[in-house]
């Protein structure tokens, strides 16, 4: 669950989803929109459960489903069955998942399909912040009398002309807002400098780490990436700060994988259920 | 997850069954029969996740699913997509709810359909155990000297006649066996006093108790059973022990229901996420 802007955006959904967020008291009235990288049960077996309960809880909400074409031939079954009466509108949005593009937009974030590298179609995800407004100094629209009307072009870093015909330049009436976020989502894909023009420099990636280096044939056969990769990846991208996961069951102790991934980029985490990260 | 005679029965399979089986460390190598009471979300939900991970871990026994016609409708698709490669078979055998009914024979079990009372069509199990076969009395096999081959029969209650003619009777030669297990699973379902007969001195019973009685109106709304009214079928039936479940979310402290059940049948225990009972 990525929280960005006071929304909320779903990033695929595995079963006993809803029971984590339940567990974390994660209240969900903000999520509009659910992103689901590719068809494989890992990524989409709690979608009905979740869609059910929301039904349940009355929501009323639109919900936007973002997958590839064939997830709504298969959910529709199960809407048929188990959701006939829903309060509320699911809506699915088809991406194509081998190209880079953008797939959704409002008034604050985009979001880019990235081309992952897997065994079957796959896309990774890019949430890219729109710029924020300026800050105004409101000590300067007062002394310049600037009206009201006026300011939200200001914000937007527009000059301010005086009834004398003298230009205020906006430098002297804002200050820079925060910088825009960008979160990459990369999962499951084999290793893949394809995506390091995409994901460049961005504030967080998640990148799937399945195995160890040892196991280099394997992830290869499957797929996906080991620890190392996932930490190369994020060096060669020049990303601010890596969290990992998508583990193979077989590591009991996850720090081995944190460690492999560091000696390639310091600034990593080790991504675990039910942990909360700051961008 | 009802375990009998060394093999094991799954009783319905909401979200995240499989993910408590993991936590508890339940082995399913002897699970090939699944039966599913109606086809509401809660109890269905985690059959393909279930399915599909028997399949990541190589079984290769096949997996019958008894339950109404219409859940092998839904489950194709899935199937289809998510688990296109299986090892193993995954075999339905359809259930008519509004029949009490053999359902699942076996050497040593039978299983029967419990019609219910529900929103949408829904049955409970009753798990009948086949007698056992007699004790040896291995002083007296010697003592007649009886031949091997003349033991399965004495075991199932024969006698055994000597060379010279003379009968000895089976009570001479064994003892018997422990009484035959009964348990019903009645969920979900309101209060339905047609059941009894059926699950009429079972040594164990497993009923919803969704409400507490203070919203019986609620109850009957939705067609579940309160807490005093499974405490009451379970009594009309004489049943030696009850287990309730099912509970309204909106119980915090579920020692209210315990109580208001124990009120009409004092031998109740509290059904409870990931606990084992001995029957």
């Amino acid at each position: 669950m990525l929280e960005l802007r006071d929304k909320q955006f779903l990033i695929d959904c595995g079963e006993g989803t809803q029971i984590r967020m339940r567990q974390m008291g994660v209240k969900t009235n903000r999520l509009g929109h659910i992103f689901i990288s590719h068809l494989h049960g890992d990524h989409v077996f709690g979608l009905i459960g979740l869609i059910s309960s929301f039904g349940m809880l009355n929501r009323t909400a639109d919900l936007h489903i973002h997958a590839q074409i064939d997830l709504e031939k298969i959910m529709e079954v199960q809407l048929l069955y188990f959701c006939a009466e829903l309060p509320f509108k699911v809506i699915f949005h088809p991406i194509n998942p081998r190209k880079y593009a953008l797939i959704y937009e409002d008034r604050s974030v985009q979001v880019f399909s990235i081309p992952m590298k897997h065994r079957v179609p796959c896309c990774g995800f890019l949430f890219q912040e729109k710029p924020r407004d300026r800050h105004i100094i409101r000590e300067m629209i007062d002394l310049y009398q600037i009206p009201t009307w006026r300011i939200p072009k200001i914000k937007l870093g527009e000059d301010f002309e005086t009834n004398e015909g003298v230009i205020i330049p906006n430098a002297l009436l804002t200050t820079a807002s925060e910088l825009p976020k960008r979160f990459a989502y990369c999962s499951d894909t084999a290793y893949s400098e394809k995506i390091i023009p995409i994901i460049d420099g961005v504030d967080c990636l998640f990148h799937e780490a399945t195995f160890m280096d040892e196991e280099l044939i394997r992830s290869k056969q499957t797929e996906h990436s080991t620890a190392r990769q996932a930490g190369e990846i994020a060096r060669k991208a020049k990303v601010k700060k890596l969290i990992i996961g998508h583990y193979s069951a077989r590591y009991i102790n996850q720090n081995e994988l944190l460690n492999e991934a560091k000696a390639e980029f310091e600034n990593t985490v080790l991504g675990e259920d039910m942990m909360v990260y700051q961008i």
